[in-house]
């Protein structure tokens, strides 16, 4: 099978396991072209839904796995005894090259900790980040990172920048990614040190992509560039403020339309557009994101995703794995290790305003 | 006059100087009952102004200035020749106790820079807080610090959390205000360590308010709590997060009912409804922002305001010039002085997941 695409599967992370996840593989089975996988969980449950999804059982081969991840477990716990587990096995079969790819809906926490472990960090880069497609006015931009670290020196948000941008390039299609740091501000003197030092240093060289300095929150709907950058507390809380309002706003629609003959009426006709407008504009509802920097793509589902959901998170997984990703993220990695040499920290200075 | 409230208002800042400014006083001076303006600014133009605005009139005085901040000047500039001018001045009152409080619209770091200097900081506060009133499911919860700060330590936190009570208390009419801490996730551990540390000293000491722990993003727009505390730059980028996807949303709205024939129809059908129910989702459009932390009152404007914007923060001005707020203030902190004094100390540990 010389091109075949080979993904790995956690048959049984998520809200529903594989009663989601098999139907999953038969739409990415008939969608993906050459593609076979490897579904990792308990043999019967998932022999009996395949028995159900004939593109899924013609494409895929079961690894009995005895044991699953809680969705509550703690990352420690799941790394203590998570080997042979069905998550652990699927990242596994991606550091034995079995599998190009990886894909889990299982809980975030614990399929980082066991994605490190198994696959170690990447050369050249110190932290993982964990990247959200967001819906803008533009397209889609890439958001990082959303929530695998609480703090990120400047290194680590230039590393974000190449691997938000090797992301974009690959599953969103940018040819020279346009890249932002998020900031209070657009003026060079903005900020806190981290960002006014990772700014310098993104400056300082070119990558292959295009950064156009700071920018800030309200940049993030309107699209302004297809990456920005983060440390992860603040990308998690920015990420989780706009799903709240997204709700509140779908919540507010249906009261609207509840609160008068004339609105009610209105709903009646527009009711399928308003349906589709919600979906398309939740940063939630983009399925499907990478846990980037390791030795290895791995991609994660929400855990309640439906059917068509996780098929679109395989698709991502597909995306990766026949891209260019991980040679651009290494080549820019080594430019980056060449600037932060030479310059070797000429720190910005002044508070910001 | 014994118990007249005065307030100061610079007549010249914002986008459209006494064109607004003059009929949002007329607006206040008949909603507010006994109160009494000093107007600062150029002569001329607020008495061409008065001429159309009686109620106004006749509860003013003028304060000529020569001078008006420009609303794109530096901080510093502002500082170095903001004497004399009509927001400099509409401060000094406060500071000589000629009047409770002062509005202005004019530029946010100017504005802050200016009242520090003239006012100085409240006793036992360490720095200053800008407040954002946010619509959510629940009512109005009060987010700070929304961009006077771009890092802030644990004490810091707590003091944001005292003021932010206090003021949800005056002007939005909490008995008891509930408080979180922003974080991303609700566990103990969570989060870096100033969060960490400002959650262990809100948990040791009872203030006059009721602390609920950590929060999350989406909890903003939910209303779990009344009052939310985070640092500067992570609030500012929620907030600008979330005033961008209410103007996506706006524009969606709009698309969407362009659709096709019957989502038009609809749209004649609900667009009154859905008008109101997008300024009222929005966190940009309740206007009037105290900052916080300073030995008087300050309420800063959006600068784009219309006259009824304009007189919702003169409003926010009274409520907090008639409240308890400083005292209660004062009384907290004071708490917090005697927490901290004992405990010196025990800094949490452990990263974060």
């Amino acid at each position: 099978m010389p091109n075949t695409l080979i993904l790995s599967i956690d048959a049984m992370g998520g809200d529903h396991g594989p009663s989601v996840v098999i139907p999953a593989v038969d739409i990415a089975a008939r969608q993906l072209g050459d593609v076979r996988f490897l579904l990792h969980g308990d043999q019967a449950q998932i022999e009996a839904e395949l028995a159900k999804a004939p593109a899924a059982r013609a494409a895929s081969e079961i690894r009995h796995a005895d044991k699953a991840i809680a969705m509550d477990e703690k990352p420690a716990q799941a790394m203590r005894r998570g080997k042979g587990s069905s998550v652990w096995n699927a990242v596994e079969a991606v550091k034995d090259g079995q599998a190009a790819a990886a894909v889990s809906a299982g809980n975030t926490g614990a399929l980082m900790a066991i994605s490190m472990l198994v696959l170690r960090m990447a050369e050249g880069i110190k932290r993982p980040a964990i990247v959200a497609s967001w819906p803008t006015m533009n397209g889609i931009s890439a958001v990082l990172d959303v929530g695998a670290n609480v703090e990120s020196d400047a290194e680590q948000l230039v590393e974000f920048a190449i691997m938000g941008a090797a992301f974009h390039h690959a599953v969103h299609g940018s040819t020279k990614p346009t890249v932002g740091l998020l900031n209070v501000g657009s003026e060079e003197q903005k900020g806190h040190e981290e960002v006014r030092e990772a700014h310098a240093l993104l400056r300082a060289n070119s990558f292959d992509f295009d950064y156009r300095g700071f920018v800030e929150g309200n940049d993030i709907a309107k699209g302004t560039v297809d990456v920005i950058v983060t440390d992860g507390f603040t990308g998690n809380v920015a990420l989780k403020t706009a799903e709240g309002l997204a709700r509140f706003f779908g919540n507010e629609l249906r009261a609207t339309f509840k609160s008068g003959p004339l609105a009610m009426l209105g709903a009646v006709f527009a009711s399928g557009a308003l349906g589709a407008m919600r979906k398309r504009m939740d940063p939630g509802a983009v399925n499907g994101g990478p846990l980037l920097g390791l030795n290895g793509i791995v991609v994660k589902s929400h855990g309640g995703a439906d059917a068509p959901g996780y098929a679109a998170a395989i698709r991502v997984a597909a995306d990766l794995a026949r891209s260019d990703f991980t040679a651009e993220i290494d080549r820019n990695i080594r430019r980056l290790g060449a600037v932060v040499s030479e310059s070797a920290a000429s720190p910005a200075e002044g508070a910001a305003e």
